[in-house]
């Protein structure tokens, strides 16, 4: 069975949406998510500290600076805004899918893990995640 | 079911095969893609303009130089070349494996995304991508 | 089906732990693993020359280095020591979950290729990494 999960983004940053996904899955199996976009990631992350997320954000954000900063001078692909293309590249760095176990109705996240979309454009956006449950066989769920 | 897609590559870059998936894919499931080798990656990326994927091998060439490059002296594994080492760190950075929802015959993709494989050596390479397709039973495609 | 596999870490680098994956996988489907943990990660990666998995750790170390360094002054998230900010950055940018195509009671791995834990902090720690495999119903196995 499938889904999509509709998630609002107002700027870059780490948007959580774990509870969306809890309240979906049911049963033993696989869920997949899948965002439907090249300029958003997913990310399983730490959900304990808020400083995390502003801190991958940094990190992202010094690691691929905006097309208007001389070091990204030699990108071409900047007509669709200075934040665009530094998107594209952090989008081929992190996860467009991940694969999560659901064991007895609960993914099998860590203590601390969380679900994020990280939004890497500045204007708000309307980004949409497909989710894919597939559900284990009974004989096989041992 | 599974298959594998043969994609030749002639240098570092980004060869889109979405097409070959396309007519591969049946039904409503998962796709499964996984790439055989330690020095070239998978990646969904935009497929509306060239330039991304340039800039896309055009940023990681920097973040990532040959070995012969001053900055990456550190190194030890050069004795297969210097663009050896370099492809297995971005082989780390870039997806091996990917999962992409299918629903009524077609690929969950966004409008703008494409599959690609991303080329990490200089030389010429005959590169394989095992597919899987996972069916959904008839009576979970809800 | 599932099942844990338990990967104790004395320090950042790769632990291999393919051979525990390969006795446990049987039959033909997707095997997905998934690592509980926001410090560390999973990759496949070359596991003919030891000098690989130095050399990516001495890249990913140089590329996200210690908070203690000058040039990482700007992250807050310090309290649980100068290793740990870094070790969440890196597993944003390497992979939580893996997904390897099962055929026949193999993983369809590259020649070269192995399964390995990328510990990310530098103390002792005993890592939990979540096996799930879906075997294909008989008639699909084309």
């Amino acid at each position: 069975m499938h889904t999509s999960f509709h998630i609002p983004t107002r700027g870059q940053g780490l948007y959580e949406f774990t509870d969306q996904v809890a309240v979906w899955v049911r049963g033993s199996g696989l869920l997949t998510l899948f965002i439907r976009h090249t300029s958003a990631s997913l990310l399983v992350q730490e959900n304990a500290d808020p400083e995390v997320q502003t801190d991958l954000r940094a990190f992202f954000a010094r690691l691929v600076p905006p097309t208007t900063d001389p070091s990204m001078r030699y990108l071409t692909h900047t007509y669709e805004g200075p934040d665009d293309m530094p998107a594209h590249i952090k989008a081929a760095m992190m996860p467009v899918s991940l694969s999560i176990p659901v064991i007895a109705g609960r993914m099998a996240l860590g203590t601390w893990q969380g679900i994020y979309l990280f939004e890497h454009r500045d204007a708000p956006q309307s980004r949409e995640v497909v989710g894919h449950l597939a559900l284990s066989p009974a004989k096989e769920r041992s």
